[in-house]
């Protein structure tokens, strides 16, 4: 291993190895792979053309086989390449986003948004447990951990049958995600299995849904979140291939009732991931995804089973992961229940970690943003 | 004019030049402009690189002046270039659809379906004349003219309490709308006036939204419509330059409350264009696009004032045209009341119209499917 166990790993040791695209004193945009707190840079590294890009697309694209057969190599090569520190590069979003779905597959959060959206009704709707809800979010607006965010404007609500008000948010408010990664495509009119997970997803990146509540209170209906959502999606500039998650894998608290044969009702697999959401410095909450209702592979069985395509650079997130206990919260009208949101300055972190198939554990790639002004 | 005049033109004249993405005999694509019934070779008839493309995509990141300035060449060039008889090609995607909104801009047609999605309350929710209301829809399923559209499976409801059914639509519908084609991106942060329509919009497509209302109308709540609408969008295979609609901008009928200043109150020009649905070769609604509520400028000052960007093949449409009367429904939901939808074999063919600068009309590209049945 050549001195590697002496390095920082952090949570990005040999058991890792994450992909991103990074670039040097303002040159080309390169593929590269992260080990401990340094980048190698694969294309220079390897001969595949796949890799001489400026996205993970073209990689992502080749399907399962392929990048099987990278990581093989990749764990051979890593322990001696020449690394390049982080502080000396700039980190680029890793991949053109194609479409963007937000699912909404935390029971806990679910129920805790509906009480607070829907006072006057039950909190889940009826189709809840029956189907993993879900809409597609701004592909154009998903950016790069470490993006500054600028607080956004918009129609924000003032009481019942009052014209609304114009101004920037007054409820600017994170969702705390998982997102999933697809790589290679599938052809319109046909279906992805829940079984089919693997051969389709490259893998797994840190998200943060900016939110404005007010926004999406206001605008919500009939036809879902629009403005309050699509100013800036955040998502780690590292993906992590889902052969690193090999241990991660854990069994879902259960669904009831049994949802339809197409979302395989025994597929209920998810990842035992730990969340911390960072605010100026301080963890201030602790989700667990291991809590989620819908699978990642139902949620692309769903996705699919209209016969709508996938395509290289399609990104679903798992929607806020909210835990059972006060304390797990995955946005912050939850966590304080509406009396504080975000103000100009801050800083939020997301940081998540999962069991490595080494037997410690892995850092996912982080999701930083601070609030600029509105302007 | 070289004869011109005398080509059978059908809507297709010097004044009109339609841009499209065409190949011959299986070979590779190349950008063209429409003549009469003939498709012209523009990467061969011009130097220009950003003709040299298989998409449209590059011509219309160079924003208006380079539009303006191909044009005029166009214009020059077009009465004496070889054709190539459309019966000759095959025609494509004309861009790569970057991000796709969908608005609700039309208040007959909101007013309609409100009553029969909530049939218990108010048919047009509070917000809906204070903004454009929009969701995002799916980019990757955005199809050209001509494409096959396979008949959607889903959960569709049974009855209040009952769990839902899995299988085929039963209820599939066209939606006839006119889409707005994003050419000069916008940074994000920052916002696109009503005004700088022109500076962003590079042309117009004919658009039908199938969609399925069974599995919309269980899924909607609370975030959208979602494998209702994701599964098919189809667009004409010819983009219309908003140069070639300088005579077709009108008054909308007025908007009452007074929007918020953003929305450019005065700004309320739209297009006299004229949809006919056709039904297996029958005229069975003309909705009228001189109707709508909220404008197309409006519709892009709300995509962009919380700051999100467009990037250039974005994608906004204006939601299904109904016009006023019996016999100018944008939907068969609509038009029949819900007591008849599309069966396999049908074929729905939209055809749009508008004045010209010639002082005659020209017709925008023709879209059309076949509905295949489920697999």
């Amino acid at each position: 291993m050549n001195g590697v166990a002496n390095r920082a790993e952090n949570g990005f040791g040999l058991d890792h190895l994450p992909y991103g695209v990074f670039s040097v004193d303002g040159g080309p945009r390169r593929v590269g792979v992260r080990r401990g707190d340094e980048v190698l840079d694969l294309a220079t590294a390897t001969s595949r053309p796949e890799l001489a890009a400026t996205s993970l697309n073209p990689l992502m694209e080749r399907g399962p086989s392929t990048w099987r057969q990278l990581r093989e190599q990749v764990l051979d090569l890593a322990p001696d390449l020449p690394g390049i520190p982080l502080a000396d590069v700039v980190m680029h979003l890793p991949f053109e986003v194609a479409d963007y779905v937000d699912f909404y597959a935390s029971e806990h959060h679910a129920t805790n948004l509906g009480r607070m959206f829907r006072p006057d009704s039950e909190p889940l709707l009826p189709n809840w447990k029956h189907l993993p809800v879900g809409y597609h979010g701004r592909a154009g607006t998903v950016v790069p951990s470490g993006t500054p965010v600028v607080r956004p404007s918009g129609l924000r609500p003032v009481g019942p049958g009052e014209p609304p008000s114009f101004g920037p948010t007054r409820r600017l408010d994170i969702e705390a995600e998982l997102g999933f990664v697809v790589g290679a495509p599938s052809a319109i009119g046909t279906r992805v299995p829940a079984a089919a997970l693997a051969d389709h997803v490259f893998g797994v990146v840190g998200l943060n849904d900016w939110s404005a509540r007010d926004v999406q209170a206001y605008e919500y209906v009939p036809l879902g979140p629009f403005l309050g959502k699509s100013f800036a999606t955040t998502i780690s500039c590292w993906v992590t291939p889902l052969a690193a998650l090999d241990a991660a894998w854990c069994d879902l608290p259960g669904q009831d009732p049994e949802p339809a044969a197409y979302l395989e009702p025994g597929r209920t697999r998810g990842l035992d991931i730990d969340v911390e959401v960072e605010l100026n410095g301080e963890v201030v909450s602790r989700p667990t995804y291991s809590s989620t209702y819908w699978s990642p592979a139902q949620m692309l069985a769903h996705l699919t089973v209209n016969g709508a395509s996938v395509r290289t650079g399609d990104l679903f997130a798992s929607g806020t992961i909210s835990g059972p206990e006060h304390g797990q919260e995955g946005s912050f009208i939850e966590l304080w229940k509406g009396e504080r949101f975000l103000e100009d300055g801050d800083e939020v972190v997301l940081r998540y970690s999962a069991p490595s198939t080494s037997g410690g554990r892995l850092s996912l790639g982080e999701v930083s943003g601070r609030i600029e002004a509105a302007r």
